[in-house]
């Protein structure tokens, strides 16, 4: 037990000890966005060096005897902290443990396979070969159920891994979100697809060129929200956001020259991340809890930018004016209804990535039920072709030509990254939320409307924004909407928005 | 004493010590290339803190009692060393014992007073009022006396700092340079302003579209042997190069509209920097002699690719053609000799970045001798207003209207850099000598005639760039040329260009 000045000389330690990490994690971010903004690939060597010994000096000043005696007195003076530093520490003891527990043996061995499988992956989704790859995802999945035990687990070892990702949830309540998606979802697309209804999208593969792509989406950018003098839009292969500091965040999108709807989409997606980031208060600002306080709100905040708003009918009708402008030519004589009707054109496709708004979540429903699976033993990994191609067809009505477009797609189970998929879903279902609530309080449709993001943006900055990692997923679900996660107000919203769009009764 | 086990696992300690520095350095840069290319400026905090923290690890990592003990070890054994170890070892030396001579309270308080005197010389200098500036250049210039008493010098104090930027170079040989220039340059800048003879340049100032200047820049970069492949050519708004190993390699210029010149020279120039920074040897690679052997020889590659190479008349003709083809309205009518003499023009500035090939040398005289003077007492601080307009208006027969385009021009001396100065005229005359040289090897003029810079660059790759700082200014120049550094050639080079550019007897 720690008087208090010992508490309060552990706490500076460990502020001081954290915030030198977070200044190297903000370079190794830098030579990231280098990275991926034009850099020559040709010093990808240096720069790896130079991220490995970051990563090295990060590892020291978080593992090591005084900040384990530090974590351990101040764990148990949680209420003599205020609430700020009390969520620094209790996230930097799950941290901590779990870089800790699991043997620096076996985790060297494990980073050394996963390094290897990505590459494999590469290979084997290449030559659409899964038999390259099963060997290297069998000793994946084997480290990480060793792990859950040397980690320890609730009730079932994919419960640590959801949980790495998003805090607090289980699988219970997955089960029931994409039970309830299972029942609902699936039996919607089948009546969109028996509806014969035919959606016209021609339109948007014209050719628009890709310096006025970004005009209009940095005017997209500025409408819906973001900062650009707190920021930097650029361009890259993969859109991503990356932000640094609310002053300081930075996002991506990507042009194709015959697809305007990307560039739009995946602007506006990239923006709600950001917006998120831009919007972090005062009081968490400069410390570790400037982030999001879980995946799956994330994922919510640049859903919510994407799908309630910029492909709600009320705002694609605003902005077709504005869209008409730069690109007269081509959207010229395109009306409202068939410009919505375009952008939210269901159709099930073999790929995630490209899936639309309403196929997206059966996507991820199928990796879930896949990796909890592999981690019950109830499905085996040389047994995924067959189970991913069922599922597929089952789910989407597709079948793969090959495992290259099938279970091979995603480069996510090669770097043991389980658990991460269900939060993409989450997002979205999150949005659905929120915005049942935000409706309460708000004309959201008006606002949409006439363009009008300001109270938009505002009700999530007070509700979601501002609280960076403060306050946890589960609780801030509960301190907005009153009520736990819950997935029929996403089905909800699938179903009237998509009953309406395909006239079904 | 150590025996060869401790002298190996001495240098085995230095060198991984020196490769985590290295890392950390590569990652400072990349921050600095990132904020002087487009970073949003209300980041700047953030990567204050990152830089400040990673300097700090860079300090510890230097000096500590290991490194001190392993220093010493090494250097009394240097014979059991390769020379790229050999060499490693007295650089780091040097430094260390640069940073530890000095007692740590006393440089803390010249840091504080540089980062102040930098703000106030803004102020002066926007003022123009050299009395603000004055107190803090004094305590500037007498802190670094005080220092060379802590560190110790040969015969004189400046003689230290000369050596800070270009090792080996001593007062004795500046005084023959600059006697040198002085008895021949500005009777020839005399004569060239008693010719009468007019130079038009306005061709020069029409509007050159910058895409289109980005372009030819480009080209320009490809021709004179920069390969892109291995690099980056950015805008910034200060023109510089940042060479983070031979496969990486970034540079920016400068584009203003109505001035073609400036883009295209300042594209030359640092092209020259860049093209030394990918050529270094395999021996060197990935190791801290990875750099130019001095400020000035990294000078003389800029201005021989600039001036020399460049701003001669065969290439000029040679790459006129090219610009016609870009710039056919505005350089379509000019002729070969014309644009030869419009790009070459010799006009007295008051300001040193603005001056021509010929004059910038005089600019770099006024400085060198003041700086002499204050170190050894001859000139007072609170005269340098009267003494540089007096030097002024001798060597280049103008005089500044306000301190604000006199004395205060320059941000160096605020920042405490003493010494540096000299080493931009160096670079000329090193240039000039490398080419007396080269011409002995290579028909030089046919070369440029034609485009063709592979014999150029690959004799500056095999003299010069190869070497990395693995050898020494002084010892360099003894190599290629067989003869030490000799002012001669340089104001033989400026004479005969320009009396045939003006017409003189």
């Amino acid at each position: 037990m720690g008087n208090t000045t010992q508490i309060e000389q552990a706490l500076e330690r460990f502020k001081a000890a954290q915030e030198q990490m977070m200044a190297m994690n903000y370079a190794t971010s830098i030579l990231f966005w280098d990275a991926s903004t034009g850099a020559p690939k040709s010093g990808a060597d240096k720069r790896s060096t130079s991220i490995g010994t970051m990563s090295g000096f990060m590892y020291k000043l978080l593992v090591n005897e005084t900040m384990d005696a530090d974590l351990n007195l101040l764990t148990n003076h949680l209420d003599a902290l205020s609430d700020v530093d009390r969520v620094r520490v209790v996230d930097t003891k799950k941290e901590y443990d779990k870089l800790t527990k699991i043997p620096m043996e076996a985790y060297q061995k494990y980073s050394a396979l996963t390094s290897k499988a990505s590459m494999i992956w590469e290979e084997a989704k290449e030559n659409a070969d899964f038999k390259l790859f099963e060997p290297y995802l069998e000793e994946i999945v084997s480290y990480l159920l060793k792990f859950a035990e040397y980690r320890g687990y609730q009730n079932h070892p994919y419960n640590l891994y959801i949980d790495d990702f998003e805090e607090g949830m289980t699988i219970d309540q997955l089960n029931t979100f994409f039970d309830t998606l299972r029942a609902r979802i699936v039996p919607l697309l089948e009546k969109i697809q028996a509806s014969g209804k035919q959606v016209a999208t021609d339109f948007l593969g014209q050719a628009f060129p890709v310096d006025k792509q970004h005009t209009v989406s940095t005017d997209l950018l500025k409408t819906i929200g973001f900062d650009l003098n707190r920021g930097w839009f650029k361009e890259s292969v993969h859109p991503f956001t990356m932000g640094l500091d609310v002053n300081d965040v930075r996002l991506t999108t990507h042009y194709y020259e015959n697809d305007l709807k990307s560039a739009l989409l995946s602007s506006a997606h990239e923006g709600g991340h950001a917006i998120y980031e831009q919007n972090f208060s005062e009081k968490v600002q400069g410390t570790p809890l400037a982030t999001g306080t879980s995946n799956g709100f994330h994922e919510s905040q640049s859903r919510i930018y994407e799908n309630n708003f910029v492909l709600s009918r009320s705002f694609l009708s605003y902005f077709l004016l504005k869209l008409k402008a730069d690109f007269p030519e081509q959207l010229g004589s395109i009306g409202d209804l068939a410009f919505y009707e375009g952008m939210n054109k269901v159709e099930p496709s073999l790929i995630r990535i490209e899936a639309d708004e309403l196929t997206y979540s059966l996507h991820i429903m199928i990796r879930y039920e896949i990796e909890l699976g592999l981690f019950d033993g109830s499905i085996k990994v040389s047994d995924l072709p067959r189970v991913w191609n069922e599922k597929v067809k089952a789910y989407l009505g597709i079948t793969p030509k090959h495992d290259g477009e099938g279970v091979l797609q995603d480069v996510h189970w090669s770097e043991g990254m389980f658990g991460y998929f269900p939060t993409y879903a989450l997002g979205s279902a999150y949005a659905a939320q929120l915005m049942h609530y935000m409706k309460q309080d708000l004309d959201v449709d008006t606002c949409l409307k006439n363009g009008d993001f300001k109270p938009l943006t505002a009700w999530l900055n007070d509700k979601v924004h501002q609280y960076g990692s403060l306050v946890k997923p589960v609780d801030l679900m509960k301190q907005i909407t009153g009520e736990a996660f819950n997935a029929t107000y996403y089905c909800d919203y699938l179903e009237q928005k998509y009953s309406e769009l395909y006239g079904l009764k």
